[in-house]
């Protein structure tokens, strides 16, 4: 059975396993303080060209969001996101378990306004009794969002301008960071994610590791004794190698944005697909999630031999379909779903 | 240099390595609930003797104990731990940050004594005040303890019945249970602890995995909705088969006892050496943790040539000294160190 | 200066006062446990209807609703609550403080609708993944709400039966519920309102006391060890007496009564003003707080010589404001501000 | 029946409640912002002689130590406390609850001994593994402590300078302040508090008041949005005037010292009592608890008549018991007492 059905369901990209494997007996120090993590460290510093950045591994994607938002907040801040951002819908309530509200404003198309964001913190200092009221604390984004939309470098300048203006850190979820920076159709770079955001994290997990993601405070503004915060998260690996190790693999000759460009390739191969068989998009996105609008009946046969999510259910026995693609999609696999549509 | 650091200073037992290459490629349900991860459950379940048990996998050691402690207790209870535990001392304060109290008892060798409970509870009922004091709401200790140490069987079915007659869970952290359970002197075997304990965990990390523990819910205990609070704790993987796989193997051709028994034959191979050379023992331990009473000019010198651990500062330039084998130890590191000391 | 600002800006009602004076040398055990406050637990069952109740008083509305919402929630549930909601809105996050996420449907007229509650349970799990979302767990909402405005007994009982449907705890915050059961126009009776609820708090600080929330868990159903909840929430008063007293107070010769009936005799004197004046109102209110829109201008002339609150600014240089009245107002304010405007 | 179980058992002082009958109809603005509020704040600086402190009015004991500690704290520090500080034993677990270790030392008589947050401190900070432990992050100590006992101004002064040394914040618990600085045989007066702390608080429950406690933060070092925080922790009163007032009228004609001194002179005619009658001292108490030895069953004989507490079982029949003098204490109680004995 071939499968769009999400970016993480293989292991780890062959170059990424054989960094595993070739390190595998060494005897390294632990908790992440190993030679492979520091050099994972320099090499995406050196990408990002924030030599002065700090960069803490994790170990998936709610944790990261978690343990960053509640570090950088204030007790008494919230973070503001998109009512469709992931640490709004889908994280079973980390953010508010960490004891932090989520404000939410409307998304345009998975994405954050900054005019939005001005109004909420504009409005919010003008209540009289905004001291009875969660104070908004940082920005939170997901590049690309959970439409598989991006935003354009004029927008997240515009946003980053606003956060800037209101001293609100800017903080960008990178889980699928690699099929945003090397989408056909963006101007944003990874440098540009590091120079307007005041934190991020470049995803592994959906993008070539068996998990893992890399934090990077762009402006060395990693709170202190952030090792012991992760600790009391329960979030510290004892063999913290395994995702220095995995993130060294996806930082040498440019296998991160390697993986970027071939899951994308695949995405628009996809694309191309679909509009050849007159099939209408739900969302337009130019990373590597395609949503489509199938026939009920239709989707189901075709599940017999294709995995693919469901998106959202519509009207006149139709819904939004998702199809996702990844390092570990093959050419043939399209080719095998052109044959089913 | 040959180190004798710690047992997480390498990656993977091979045979788990060679699972995790073997399984790379295939397309596989995320989350933790794919078929290896279910294959490794019922294994677990088997070697326990316990196929009402529930298993949970998770990440690591201090993630395990805060979830498993935070789940099970109601707000107002803390956990009963001796005060040299993992949870009471070496965790960065996670327990708490969760929100409960660590009750501590005075350890005997690393252990909890169970008249040493018996009495903490008995007074704290007896106390008029108790009310506006932490409820004992149940009993941690581990197996290795922290000094390396083993309850007899007698010593965990006395504990067992004190934790019974209270009411409070019995959980045992077996961070290292894999060197516990193969010590050449112990009469507790895997099935004793699933019997004796409500929960506990079967340490990957330390015992042949590149990370991951398997908690074992004895009585098919397992809070509702559990992957959800593991989900808000930020602690579930994406690919959730990192964890099964590696377990899958470790309970295939026991190999989670041939390491163990790996581990303990080396251990007893550097006992034999160190009485051999007629150094002192700071701590008997039957499992693969020795502390050893040397000079400190000494340990200073050696460790040009060996790594290992510095327990406890002693008096008259001696101190205690912390020795550990594992699955990668090699005889041969044994006998390098033979020619040093 | 006359004043509608608020109910909360005089003391105590005299007759709650007098209590306060009268029992002021009177030696009494401590924490709430005096004959005062045990008499004033009966008085209330019986007033409720409800002798099977559990009534614990504690200090005011942030603290009660954040008490009674995470002590009846487990870790991975929500409360569900209007968007204009106290706890959604107006408490600086104390509910995700508390470490659970307050579920918002929209507000009609400040009130819940129950096809809301239903529509969101039903979709909940509908959903797939919604071991990945935050659980509905239990329902709040505000008689009279934040918008004045009351349920009809049949909207009560019709959101008491989704809730049923869903095993969801029904949570009414009665901070104003005097003044809501003794409006013109309602159908709504203290003894509807312990009925149909699964806990409730009738309110004192806006309700004649100098501070104290009357907390009725309906069906005996506090939750165990609900004392050492409240002391480890820092609400506990060593002088429980004073809460007590003051509540035996309201529940003496219908004093709770007597209070909310005047509060409403002013409000639809207030009321009536208006009308005769032809100012419009901004939400019909048939309570205590009257919403009427004016012109900026006019306000701030008026304000030299009233006190009352600014609601919402609206277009064409008009906002709502507040006018508040309570126990403590006199008609004679009402005459001086009707030769006012 | 004579009592002496504790210093809250009675209502207010006759002057403290004056005071609120005497404001009671006056409206004034809420939320603690109001006149006497203020006034009250500006007699305590000037009292403390800390015209640049920030005063803030919450409720209780336990909900001032975990506001003022949690608010202190980063996430990753716990407080130093005597193992017998009602912060380490009495609060239900309130510190822990709110996310921080309470890291204990042994009490000298109740006290904290310099000298061992110094040992503490060091041997932390020489850990090589601290940072996967509690930081130690503040002092906590009581004046008087839970024995009655008190500081003196060398023992005070060391300590903080301990503190300073290691930049931890002094926080000191006064909710028997009053009797403390009043007693006859100490040399540490409310202005060394002031200066010697960082934070302190000015107990009311326990010295006059129905209920309410004054934190100074001695050095303007109030948490930025301290009132926000409150209210996260349900801890604001609507009517804080009702604090605002009864401190108001404590810091009126040097009322909180009369108070303090009749406890204290009542304490000592008590201590005059036992010594006449030759009863042994458990603790040698120079404050308003006096804790003495008695037969059980004389104890068991003297309570029909007068109501004690009981401290501690002791050995042969014998056990400690605990008599509390107060504001509301009258000299015939005492010459009531001594024709029991």
């Amino acid at each position: 059975m071939i499968s769009f059905e999400s970016d993480y369901t293989e292991g780890a990209h062959p170059e990424v396993l054989e960094a595993i494997i070739k390190t595998n007996l060494e005897t390294l120090v632990s908790y992440g303080n190993d030679k492979y993590s520091e050099a994972a460290k320099e090499k995406i510093k050196a990408a990002c060209g924030t030599p002065e950045a700090d960069v803490y591994f994790l170990t998936g994607g709610t944790q990261t969001n978690k343990i960053v938002i509640s570090s950088l907040l204030k007790s008494y801040e919230g973070v503001v996101s998109a009512d469709t951002g992931h640490v709004a819908a889908h994280e079973a309530g980390a953010i508010e378990f960490s004891g932090h509200k989520v404000l939410t404003v409307p998304h345009d198309n998975g994405k954050v306004r900054a005019e939005d964001v001005d109004a909420l913190v504009s409005k919010f200092y003008a209540d009289e009794s905004h001291e009875h009221m969660v104070f908004p604390g940082m920005v939170y984004i997901s590049h690309p969002t959970e439409y598989g939309t991006l935003y354009t470098l004029d927008e997240l300048t515009r946003l980053s301008d606003i956060c800037k203006k209101w001293a609100l850190p800017l903080y960008i979820d990178g889980a699928r960071l690699g099929y945003g920076i090397m989408s056909s159709n963006t101007d944003v770079t990874l440098r540009d994610i590091a120079r307007l955001s005041d934190v991020f994290y470049i995803g592994g997990t959906k993008v070539g590791t068996l998990c893992g993601e890399a934090v990077v405070f762009t402006k060395g503004n990693m709170p202190k004794y952030f090792a012991t915060i992760v600790k009391q998260n329960g979030a510290m690996l004892a063999k913290g190698r395994i995702i220095g190790v995995q993130f060294d693999a996806l930082f040498t000759d440019s296998l991160y944005e390697r993986i970027g460009a071939h899951g994308i390739e695949m995405a628009n191969k996809l694309r191309a697909l679909f509009i050849s068989k007159g099939i209408p998009f739900h969302i337009d996105s130019p990373t590597n999630q395609q949503f489509v609008i199938l026939d009920d009946s239709f989707a189901a046969r075709l599940r017999e031999k294709v995995k693919f999510g469901t998106w959202e259910a519509l009207t006149d026995g139709k819904s939004a379909y998702r199809f996702v693609t990844s390092w570990a999609t093959k050419a043939e696999d399209i080719d095998a779903l052109a044959k089913l549509i």
